[in-house]
């Protein structure tokens, strides 16, 4: 409709209802996004297939329903609902019954898309069980962007054994997100046996001088290996989704 | 040739001349690599199209020499040589005249396998001037690695209409690497223009609270796009190196 | 009557009842303030309009209620109570109906003085929804003080476009307070697009590595745009306030 | 000349020459900056009287004077050279035998618009005399900005009767920045003598636990008098760019 | 007892009934403190007129009375319970109802002894209201350890002419515990105008980049006044403490 | 029977029911673990006496119950479960009537295997009342895994006599485990009086600037003896567990 | 000549050439420190014996021997430069032949008044041989304020022994000047022997996560012995200066 | 000579010659080591098998050279210096051409006693060849002490094959010593692959946010391995002690 304004505009010049200068003066202070520039945006969603996304952390249970009614009602894309407290997603299931819920990482999903967009497969991988909830996040919202998703669990390197075991899989993988705590440094050990982009995802999962995930923040952004590239503690939305993004390049 | 040896045992058992208790001993012992597991690693760079690398910093100039000419005499993939010290620099240009120089981040670059191998663009766009070497550090790597490279220098957000004006040059890019020293804003403004997955490199340079790069490396953890991804302070190299990874993909 | 007493003094001396010497030596035992040197201060804020303050946060609502009733016996300026908790709201609203409440930040305002004193528009700017209470306080405050507020919502970095569409709003403004948090980049954005004082307040919205506010903080401090000063962190108080200083000056 | 190419394609529609389809893609496509949005941003130093900055630290001492020569060339506004290092400020002295040059900041300034643009007096207080570097920076920054300024040193909180004999001088005042290093207490003293904004400047002037001005920074950022914002560690520039704009507020 | 045993071996030795190399021999392996070499470490509190300290902070009530009844048992000394929760407080109360209960800090006292042992005054000074619990325990201290205290509260440095106004009281005290928040200024100013020993007490009370007191410990810990030295966060106790000592001195 | 598919493999080579290529391909992709390089890790606890070990903080209480179910089944070795909160600890006693609950540290045992496997005696010394839990985790642990432990307990280094007098009991020990908050100076005191090794653990018992076991951890991780190394924050479990190998060594 | 201005003023009330209300005016706006309120600071060194003191570190060797000459002409006090660098020193030395000079700790002193003021012994006790320069500054610091100075060197935790041997030396002090890097914890051992006052004096000896002094500052802090106070990181003349007027009191 | 006089004070017991409360009295007052019971650790050394150690880091070559003359005379021990500089390193080798130098740790060695005191073997791990000066320096010390040391270098986890090709020789040892830097993460790598005691040395090695080998520390703190104990960055000789201890115990 922007640029429905903006050939009125032209039609009006061409038809002599407008001048030239008025017409210059109307286009330098229309506003940015009237121009369309940046109307992109608001579709971008729809062309990419990205999910439409509420992050569910501290929004009351009411508003974060009112949203997804919201979204629901104008978008086609998927809609991913992250960290739903239990009211919130008790609200949700019971308005969208055929809704999945999951329960450990809080996410909540609505598929209208199920279109793959992912070329390869994507790995998600995570070192100990206590991860299992941030990995879960980073899964759902692989698979909620159309991605065929490996997942292995319960690999960190004090039993590196059972890395090794899950080498094939590992190596199936066009992108691998790598979750773990504590020390950190499962993303060097899985990027030393990958050659495809490692997305590490450092969790608060930890003891004392953990300091709330900042040991495996450190240890993951000094990774020795060349491919390992780290989003924000606990970010397994982040994660899932630049993931997402590589295996569609 | 552990092939061989493996080869020759199974030979033996099939012959009689080894009984199987005793060649499941020997197999329970033989050492990992041997059986051929690893022996991928060391064909990977070959065929991924990794250059040889030689991380120049800390090391006598002699001894980067050294490297370089025994990588020379082996492989068929690029080598690239990162912060060489002006000594090193000089001995290498002297040795390999055909190599080529980059002072301000210290690269040294031999060509010899000039294949193609991103899919697409790939953008390194740094905020200032002073971010430049960094930058080019990326930049560097990521030709090396048979890309396709877009440099925008100096958009950083306190002049966002600079940053608008590349705006389709950036949006023509597969995936961005995006160098910002200081509060480390960019990749943030970035990610929010283009769909593809950002790969924010942190600087050092700033004063009193930048902290040596801290400030940069946690303004950019805590992006608020979703498509940012982050590397160690002043990895130029890891940077390009994984944005690399990624346009192959 | 501290200059009464001096004045006083005085009349003895003249009329000769006390001798210089010990003239001299009351002065100087005399309590600083007594001399009427910070007696300005008692009369400072109805002189430049800025309202009383009560911070409500960790007082007993009894208390706030308290010094708010003392506090509307004596003056003629506004109230402030900034972070109120809900008992203290309800105590303070149900003994003054008139105030006005502000859920989100806590902030509640009794009018006496409507004198206008902000020369030019105050913009209130903030990042993302969650920063709103931060920036409803800055607004509160800037309006007790006799302000014009511009308020823009939800123009972070990662949109860029939205900050755009915004400009002409922003450059009407004398002075900006510019909240966010995460990265905290959005000072900078601004700053670049307006020639007046950016006032940053930083807020402890972020997840993991934003360490409550210290990434927001530190990005702000390294701003590359020269026209930005820091408040701490979600003192949205601070920043209304200074700006307000600014705006008349 | 932008808006004469925008002029001239709105000639062109209303003449018919273009048509509008062409017209409304040339448009969509035509650089953000062309339609003269950001144009204010070229002209703005001369507007608002800001001087030419070139930052010199870091920079080689030809670079610094190859980038004064050319904006002396062009430009109409006062040019200002911060942190020149001694070489470079030598070059400038030759070069510019008309410059002035402070060797404790290593500022350098050049003259060409003595234009008062300071509505009121601004003052710059530094706490100790190893804080005169960065106080002298902020000086010579609000003077070619064109104020009056009254400078105050060597008032740190451990004397404060030499802060209080400097009342009456502090509060005539429009604005004041503050330099402080060690427990950077003087800003909040100095906040709560005056009515106007204080700029805080934290300097790295310390013993041990200052960590190198951070002791000072946090300081300052915990002002219990609200009339206080703060920039960077050692940024004397700042401190009185932001001074200077509020002063022609 | 341990100093009879030892008689008793000598009296052995001189009797002949043990013999010297036998008696050597013992000696060497008799444990340190059955020497009686530690056990004016027993008395020391009587001697000394230090209190009888029970530190109340996680401990169960019941066991706070139960340490209390001990202690009154035995010992002349005063007792002093810090940081008392309710539940303790209101056991202890009933069962000592001649006790006193300070509800701001948590403590509670008991005398036994009421010698004066300071040799002069002893001040406590607070910056804000909000750090009086802190200031009342290093009072309680004090006092129980036979000071004559001076309370100066609400002087912080941002009305500096509120602690100039409390010169001459300062000025009487042979020692001062000075308690402040946020900028932790408050010692610096009090270092200044005093000659005595200055106790700076940092305590957690404020905002965001206080950090929990960390922004006034290094700010005290940085003082330009030569006579501050400094305890643990909110250590009240200390404070009172150490400048009780002091006052004996 | 990794094993014997790995000997199935073989007999048919032999046999010829396989050729030697075909095996070798086989042998090449059979996942690490399966030829029994890794087997080694499923038995090693019984071989090493190592107890079961279940980490009880943040788990269901009827998750915990069934973990130590399954491994009661199984196993033959002893069960440890650690920091189990009361809810689980009441399951765990009622399920296992012969169970051992140490409230203080939340630590749960099941003896089964009462084999002495320490080669001397292990020390657990402790600082302070508050680091009791720790410290009982550590004896729990050790006791658990077959040693004969010292326990000396509050013999903080500001009361060096008591340390002193328990020396000939911490001299016997073969290895020691120091615990302590606070300044955490213990393990270094300790270690200058004994020639075994002292494994440190911090605690997060402590006030203001302890940072929650920060300053404990650097204090140990600075010892000035040259035998003390260190573990994680309040890692009781890790210290005791260290010390039980060094001990069995 | 302040008072005699005041004076000059009482006399023309009184005499009838100044009126009563221009005297109250000319009071209000005397300066502070002209009415001799901070006179005192003025003569304070001399009423205290508190010597003259030049912070020499980073000052140009010619300015401190200027500042020394000037100091040297008015005074009668002591006169110490504290960290004066070789080429000081050197220009001291030869100006003042009579001074001594301290090459450890870079202090020069020259005597003038040679009061003991302290009233009982001032020990001064360091851990290592690495901290004696602070321990040196400190105990230059306190004879030059009239202190008899016990000193007992290479006392650290790691020998404990070594500490018990001095008890009845460390026991004859009246206050304790405590100087320790790496761990710091001697203040604690030494806080738990005597009944005095103990200023602790964190030093920046130590290795990796010593962190420059941090963590002794730390440990200190957090010191379980209650006499214990701290000054800034090497700050051995503010340990002695404090220390000296204890020592007074 | 202290026994004597202790024998001698028995014998005036014994003999009549001082009555039993004097003999009492001095006794209590005799020093603690004169008592004998420190005079175990000046023979430690020699009964332990621990070399004499000099720290030559910040050491005058001077002084290291007469430091190790006069242990060369008295002991009997091995001689190690750590660190020494290259100056020390030519004055030692000159005056003891016998000696062992190690340029890249800087160490230093004299044999005297080659006595093996490890039960076992003892292995040092290196994750790269940047790590190996630190490496080296373990090594050197646990050989001095009588160990057969197993030295494993460039093993890090980013490779992990190459550490599986090393785990028989690994599996040897009882105990390990691992040193790394950058993320820290081979000693829970190589301690989920052994039973013994693990040391892991952080080694400051490392870009950015490495932090001085913090991001290595944390890391290592953190293990998931159940027997990794850390102790300080870069501290080789540490490692190397202490697990010298373990392989005697």
């Amino acid at each position: 409709m922007d640029q429905e304004q903006l050939r009125l505009l032209l039609e009006q010049v061409k038809g002599g209802g407008v001048d030239v200068d008025a017409a210059l003066e109307r286009l330098r202070h229309m506003p940015f996004e009237d121009l369309g520039f940046a109307k992109v945006d608001h579709h971008r969603a729809i062309r990419n297939g990205a999910p439409e996304v509420i992050f569910g952390k501290g929004k009351a249970p009411q508003h974060v329903l009112a949203i997804a009614e919201k979204l629901m009602e104008h978008g086609t894309s998927n809609l991913l609902v992250t960290r739903a407290e239990p009211a919130a997603a008790d609200l949700l299931q019971r308005r969208f019954p055929e809704g999945e819920h999951f329960p450990l990482s809080g996410a909540f999903r609505l598929w209208r898309d199920r279109t793959m967009r992912g070329k390869g497969k994507l790995a998600v991988v995570c070192a100990g069980t206590s991860d299992i909830p941030v990995a879960e996040e980073a899964q759902v919202t692989a698979e909620t962007m159309g991605n065929d998703v490996i997942s292995i669990h319960d690999v960190g390197v004090a039993g590196i054994h059972r890395l090794m075991h899950n080498l094939d899989k590992l190596r199936e993988a066009k992108v691998c997100v790598v979750v773990a705590g504590m020390e950190g440094a499962l993303p060097s050990a899985v990027g030393g046996l990958v050659a495809c982009p490692v997305i590490a995802v450092p969790t608060s999962i930890g003891y004392g001088a953990s300091f709330n995930g900042l040991a495996a923040l450190l240890g993951m952004l000094n990774s020795c290996a060349s491919n390992v590239t780290v989003v924000n503690i606990d970010n397994g939305f982040g994660g899932g989704y630049v993931a997402s993004l590589i295996n569609r390049a």
